[in-house]
C-alpha cells in the first residue's frame, strides 16, 4: 500500500511535526506545509489524506488561525472535517552547536545570543532570568527555525531554544532540558481528513494512528468529541442559550465556545462549540439530532466532526 | 476641579490614545501605558481615574490579553471593573515626511521601505500589492512606532502605515487615506475604573464622556451590557449549558462568549460571557439574580461590570 500522506504545520521538526511522527510513526510520508491555510487546502483538495494542526493550548489558549478555517465562512474547505486529536507535552530545551558547551555545566558566559519563537520566551522566563539576563534575542518564526539557524553557524556562540525533537533533526547539543516554568505545557492537534476520500474512510485514524504509549490511554474509552458550528441570527434574543439547551437535551456535555468573526458582516460571529458524549446504542444519533434542533435556532450550522476523545487527564 | 487621569494602551497617537481623546476630550491628563498589564494595575491602586483598552476588532475577533485580565484568575485586579466602552472606525493612511512626496499622485517610486503593525500589514493588502509590491516592510511594535520612526529619519526615503491621528502628533504628511481593505473595520473599547474610587462613583463614565459625534447615539439608549466571569466545575455535565440558562431566564440576552486558560490548572477554563439587557423597573436587580443562579452552578463567579450600550447598528 502507497504509505500515507500527512499535512504537518512545517517547518521540519515542529512541534506539527513531533505531532505528526506520535501519531502517523516514521512510516507515513509528512509534508511540511508552511501556513494554516496550505494545510487546510492540501485536504479539501485531496493532495494528502490527512493534515495534523495545533488547535489550543494549555497556557495559551485557542489557536485563532485554526479555528477562523474551521469556521470556514467562505465555504472554501466545505470536505475538510476532524477525525482525531493528539495531545503533546511541550518540552523546551537550550541547544547548542555540537561540542561547543558542556552539556549541564552552565559555563554559557562566552555565549553572544539566542534564537526562538516569541512565544517561547514567555514560557522560560524563570531559566532566562538565572541563566542568560541580558543577553541578546533573536525573534524567529519558529522555534526549528532557531535551530536551524544555530546548526549553520560556524563561528557565532549562539544557542536556540527548541525541542529535543529539533535538536536530532538539526544535529545539535541539548544543553539544557525541561526549561519551561510551567510543567504540563500541552497542545492539543486535530487531525483532518476529506469526507470524500475512499482511502480514509476505509482506514480512519483510529485504525492508522500509532498505539499511545503506556499510560497514555484515554480514561474514557467510549467518550467522543464533536465540534460543530453555527451563526445567530441577528435581532433573536435568547438565541445562543437556546442553541446550547439542544447540546444538553441531546446528552452532549459543552466542553468549550469560541467565537470568532464571520467576516460577513461586522460584529456577527460563528460560534465553534465543542462537546463530549459517551456513545452508548440509545444516543448514537444525538449529533444528527443536535444538528435537526440547532436549525431552527441558528444559521449555516454545520458538523466539523466526532472522534475518539484522547484527553488525559493529568 | 483635578482634571480627569485617564491610562491608554500606548504609545502616543496609537489608537487607544485616540479612543481616549474621543471618549474623555482633551482636558483630561491622558497618561500612555505600555502594556495592557500596567493599565490594569494603575486602577487597581487608584493612581488613574479611567484605563481604556481595546478588547475586540470586528475583523481579527477577540483581543487575549485584555480578556487574560478580566479573566484574573490571581484576583490582581479584584477592584477593576468596567464600566463603559466606545467604538473606534479604525482607518489607515499612508504617512511620509513632510514634503518628500505629492499627496495622491502615487509617485512611490523612489520610496525604499513601510513601517507597520504586523496587523496592519494584513488590512491593507489590496493597497500594498497595488501600489508596493515587493517593497521592503519592517515590523515596528505599534502602528504609531513606525510613524515616529519615519517622523525621525532624514535621509532614507520611507513611509509608515498609521492613522491620521498619528500624523498630526507626528508632524508627518497624509500621502493616502482609508488604505484598508475592509471598510467599517472597528475596534471596541473598554473602560475601567476602581470600584473603591470615590472620584468616579461621583463621576460616572456617562457623566464625563464627550458627546457623541450626531449619528453616534446608540440606537437603544436604555441597553446595558454586562460582563460576568466564572469557571465550571470539573465532572458536572451540563454545567455550562446550566450556566448560559441563567442568563435567559433573568432576560439576558448573550451576545459574546469566551473562554480563557484559568492557569490554574491545564485545561481549565475561564468563560468570560457578555450579555445585554434592556433596563426596566422590573429587572434592575438582574444582573444580582444572575450571580446568586450563577453560584450554584459555577465556580469563582464575578460580576466584571455593566455599562450603557453604546454600539451603533451600521
Amino acid at each position: 500500500m502507497e504509505p500515507l500522506k500527512v499535512a504537518f504545520l512545517g517547518p521540519a521538526a515542529s512541534f506539527s511535526h513531533q505531532a505528526a511522527i506520535e501519531s502517523f510513526g516514521s512510516s507515513a510520508q509528512l509534508l511540511p506545509h508552511v501556513s494554516f491555510s496550505d494545510a487546510f487546502a492540501a485536504v479539501q483538495a485531496d493532495k494528502v489524506d490527512y493534515a495534523i494542526i495545533p488547535c489550543e493550548n494549555s497556557t495559551n489558549g485557542s489557536v485563532v488561525q485554526t479555528l477562523d478555517l474551521l469556521a470556514d465562512p467562505s465555504g472554501l474547505y466545505s470536505d475538510v472535517k476532524v477525525c482525531g486529536e493528539h495531545y503533546l507535552t511541550v518540552h523546551h530545551c537550550l541547544l547548542t552547536r555540537k561540542g561547543l558547551f558542556s552539556p549541564g555545566l552552565q559555563n554559557y558566559g562566552s555565549m553572544t545570543k539566542l534564537y526562538t519563537h516569541p512565544q517561547a520566551w514567555g514560557q522560560c522566563e524563570v531559566f532566562l532570568e538565572r541563566t542568560f539576563r541580558g543577553i541578546e534575542r533573536q525573534d524567529v518564526s519558529s522555534t526549528s527555525k532557531g535551530a536551524e539557524i544555530v546548526s549553520k553557524e560556524t563561528t557565532e556562540r549562539s544557542g536556540a531554544i527548541a525541542s529535543r525533537f529539533a535538536a536530532e533533526y538539526h544535529g545539535l547539543d541539548v544543553s539544557e532540558e525541561n526549561i519551561e516554568d510551567k510543567a504540563n505545557n500541552t497542545t492539543r492537534f486535530l487531525v483532518l481528513r476529506n469526507v470524500n476520500s475512499e482511502r480514509t474512510s476505509r482506514l480512519s485514524f483510529e485504525d492508522v494512528k500509532v498505539s499511545p504509549a503506556q499510560g497514555q490511554t484515554s480514561v474514557t474509552p467510549t467518550a467522543q468529541k464533536t465540534i460543530i458550528s453555527f451563526m445567530i441570527r441577528q435581532d433573536c434574543p435568547g438565541a445562543l442559550a437556546d442553541a446550547l439547551l439542544i447540546f444538553k437535551i441531546k446528552g452532549m456535555n459543552l466542553t468549550s465556545i469560541n467565537s470568532r468573526p464571520s467576516q460577513i458582516r461586522a460584529w456577527k460571529y460563528v460560534f465553534l462549540v465543542e462537546g463530549q458524549s459517551i456513545s452508548t446504542s440509545e444516543n448514537k444519533d444525538a449529533v444528527s439530532g443536535i444538528i435537526d434542533g440547532l436549525q431552527n435556532v441558528t444559521e449555516g450550522c454545520r458538523h466539523l466532526g466526532t472522534w475518539a476523545d484522547q484527553f488525559v487527564s493529568v
